[in-house]
């Protein structure tokens, strides 16, 4: 007999606090799947891929790696997002500074300057267990930093917040005092780009609205 | 015997939960005062005034209004924010819709275009009781809205989201899904530009990263 789904559920193949508050605030309470995906692998599979092809194949390569977590009554109606973001600035992909000595060196290139922050989404529609349609797509962001001094910098590495985030920097956090603003979307910065997963999901049939928990 | 203030404490001048929300993610929890003022009388009392003159003096006048509603050892060492927003779409200032029968015709305008929101911050710098010092800016944001069904629409009235605040929508809750992007600073779409308050608090003498909780 089927499971019998009153809808869809949204599963986000993701581990970070950020894109989940993204959606909470959206009104999507989604079911969390971490991927533990090697992403060198992935993009080594690639052939001189453009960097918009590396990410919608890392987001794509994170959300199939969840399938095998979710359960029976989930699989049966699901829409599962992956998402992978790179900063771009001065031509030079920037990751995760790790130590308060590169996100200085950082921050003094990056200060009064732009970076490009591409983000890819991809999402499985899955019914019945099995996939039955894909899509895919990226955003790109400029972000605008603002003129920060080295006191400034010195109290934000203290925080900490920035060592563990690519770019050295956060919107929706501290970072979000030194950066005079964005050319784009902002929730594609903090890591899941709420229009592109709306446009995404509407081409796989699905509502976002049909998402919201108000209207579960 | 003067008060001993160990540091400075923002005030912020206003009820909304999103500005509150802002602040806090961004590392700082204000003392919150709400001012009863009459916009309508502020505005009537400018001469020919511009946008950008309206929104400052009404965020200098809010600001001004909860001096009196502040303990001593608050007022013995602060900064009291006072934020006032306005949107424009197609030449027209646009406050919040009120009614689903409003919020339907402003969406079924906004889709597919574009609208300016300008925020207005002033900034009291108060020592021992006294207002010492002022400053004041503004923050000019293009909003680019998505292209949005008649569908979707009726099931974001629903929620009665848009229905409470100026232009029928919002940055950092359900209308996020259907904003395609912004040109300039997120935080002054959501009703407080923490760049623009960073540069009129250090104008005033002030390092936000001073205010922060992990420093205090």
């Amino acid at each position: 007999m089927p499971v019998l789904s009153l809808t869809v559920r949204l599963v986000l193949a993701s581990q970070s606090p950020a894109r989940l508050r993204v959606l909470r605030a959206a009104g999507i309470d989604p079911v969390v799947r971490v991927s533990g995906v090697d992403e060198d692998a992935v993009a080594a599979a690639l052939t001189d891929p453009a960097p918009a092809d590396v990410v919608v194949a890392l987001a794509e390569a994170k959300a199939r790696a969840v399938l095998g977590d979710l359960d029976a009554d989930v699989l049966a109606d699901a829409v599962v997002v992956g998402c992978d973001s790179m900063l771009h600035y001065g031509g030079d992909l920037v990751g995760k500074p790790a130590t308060p000595e590169v996100a200085r060196e950082r921050w003094a290139k990056m200060s009064g300057g732009t970076g490009e922050l591409l983000t890819g989404h991809a999402i499985l529609r899955v019914r019945d267990g099995e996939v039955v349609d894909t899509a895919g797509g990226t955003e790109s962001t400029t972000v605008r930093f603002g003129n920060v001094t080295p006191e400034e910098v010195d109290a934000y590495i203290a925080t900490e917040e920035p060592l563990a985030v690519a770019g050295a920097f956060t919107l929706d956090g501290l970072g979000g005092w030194f950066l005079d603003g964005v050319d784009g979307d902002p929730s594609s910065v903090i890591g899941i780009s709420l229009p592109l997963t709306r446009r995404l999901l509407s081409g796989l049939g699905v509502r976002v609205t049909d998402l919201w928990r108000s209207t579960r």
